[in-house]
């Protein structure tokens, strides 16, 4: 008898979420019906875009349930299966949430090879690197010579998303919190610049951006955001990922100055990578195949064992991780 | 021997612009060289762009340089002509700034006909026009049952751009200030409903709004946009053309909740008419179309003689004026 261990959702956070926001549980692994597979969960994703639905209010995702199973991406191995289209063994990534078993009908899990490890699926090649495909190659476009800046450019999504930039031709400016990030993008990722927000954000950037700012790739929002719109160019496009600065507390996020907005011409989008589900095979495979040739430069930070998945979260929220935060589930 | 009469720029303005920041002068009108053109200013345009042009910072245009003629665009009559393509009588729009006589070598001279009152030329078959139809037909591109917000919708632009966003097929809404541009806006107009900002703005557009915002045509900023956009539905676009609620006085003019334009995947494009220059043909013959019919209603407020003109500006800046704000130089 299988115990699978899962964290639930306990109650919503009055503002900074808290370990006691969870509960760990203990339920006996069920054997997967007609046409299910059972999945045994090798890593967990961590990802932003988890604190806003645990806020019960409108958004572009339903609020995580209370006491249900966070929700989260995952890659793990099918232990038994009564779907034809999956075998003991096979490599799958798919929605599994917060726990080290789950069963599945399958229309959810994507098959994925061995020759890469795990955590690349969640990470580069993964949802975070096809965010940072669609907002560098389908919003930003950067041409030769242009100079990009990348927020929390030592997260997941922005580390690819600044070596995309940096293929395409820019000069790509990261910001990060802390000396360490800044040098891991520079040194390990080859990014042009980055500035650690936690110094004087305005003459880093002045001194990083010489020739002005043509594309914003923002993470973060906030004082970060507002200090790389005020050395736009015009024409400049601004991809609105993610504004992990604020929280994603449901306390309003203001922008200094819209004035830039307009005399520079500016285009911004706000997206959400799952309006763009066509965009998956093409970007994961060029996601992959970068990878794989060692062109795509990527890190995890990697907590152990379930329990420890609240902890790992709210210290990604705070910028604790360097690349992609997961769960190693064993 | 003809005097022109004519307004420069004394000095600029500290915060508000004041009749102080502006001088009357006369100079002898001077005879057009070879290949030139005088003409006599039948009407002058005022439009907002003008005042972030007295600001001496990085903006889109050249800041207005002092003692020189103010800018602005004229619609008038060619006097005498030493150029081929004119002659005298013809109506010329141009940038003739604010005075009574300028002399062109001909090459921003368009003429236009005579079928129409000159005055729309500088307003719903001219500039504002122009602006508004880009806004609409490029940026916000509104399907039939959706719902788009005209902020200042009484005056030049936004007229036309909610009258454009009906035949599109759009409800339309307006913001304006006060009763009077409200009712012009829905009795002569043909918007859905027009809101007053002067009153409870969040409650009003509620109302009005019942199935949230689709497109935002954004002349105002500052309370006006923050009200609509917290009700922006996903995917809306906003076309954000102006932000006179600022005064253009180089204060930041700050947006309350970027949140929204990430959870609600919203495209919000600044644009300047300018960087258009490729629509003109094409939306001018459409707009002249829909005057000439009587599709597009419009409306002039008119000051007299080229001393009114400061005044005039002052007053358009603060909301003083229905539809197109004109001085008449007779």
């Amino acid at each position: 008898m299988t115990i699978n261990h899962r964290i639930v959702l306990a109650s919503r956070p009055q503002g900074s979420v808290s370990i006691a926001n969870f509960r760990l549980e203990g339920h006996v692994v069920a054997a997967p019906g007609e046409g299910e597979v059972l999945v045994r969960v090798r890593f967990l994703s961590l990802d932003p875009y988890m604190r806003m639905r645990l806020n019960d209010v409108k958004s572009y995702a339903a609020p995580q349930a209370l006491d249900a199973v966070m929700v989260g991406g995952t890659v793990g191995e099918v232990v038994s299966s009564r779907n034809p289209r999956f075998s003991p063994g096979d490599a799958v990534v798919g929605p599994g949430g917060w726990q080290e078993y789950h069963v599945s009908d399958g229309k959810a899990l994507r098959k994925v090879g061995r020759s890469l490890p795990l955590e690349v699926y969640l990470g580069p090649a993964g949802m975070p690197g096809v965010t940072a495909w669609h907002g560098i190659k389908n919003i930003i476009a950067p041409k030769s010579g242009e100079t990009v800046v990348v927020s929390a450019a030592a997260g997941a999504v922005g580390s690819v998303a600044g070596q995309l930039a940096k293929a395409a031709g820019a000069r790509v400016v990261g910001v990060a919190g802390g000396a360490a990030k800044c040098r891991h993008a520079v040194e390990v990722l080859g990014f042009d610049a980055c500035v650690d927000y936690r110094g004087d954000l305005t003459s880093q950037l002045a001194a990083a951006t010489p020739d002005g700012i043509d594309g914003i790739f923002e993470n973060v929002g906030g004082a970060v955001m507002d200090a790389a719109m005020r050395r736009v160019n015009v024409f400049a496009r601004i991809a609105l990922c993610g504004l992990v600065s604020g929280g994603y507390d449901a306390q309003p996020m203001p922008i200094a100055d819209a004035t830039l907005l307009l005399t520079q011409r500016v285009t911004l989008k706000g997206f959400i990578l799952s309006d763009h589900a066509d965009i998956f095979p093409a970007a994961l495979a060029e996601l992959a195949a970068m990878v794989g040739s060692g062109a795509l430069r990527w890190h995890c930070t990697v907590a152990k064992g379930i329990a420890a998945a609240p902890g790992a979260f709210i210290g990604m929220l705070g910028g604790a991780n360097l690349g992609k935060q997961l769960v190693d589930l064993g």
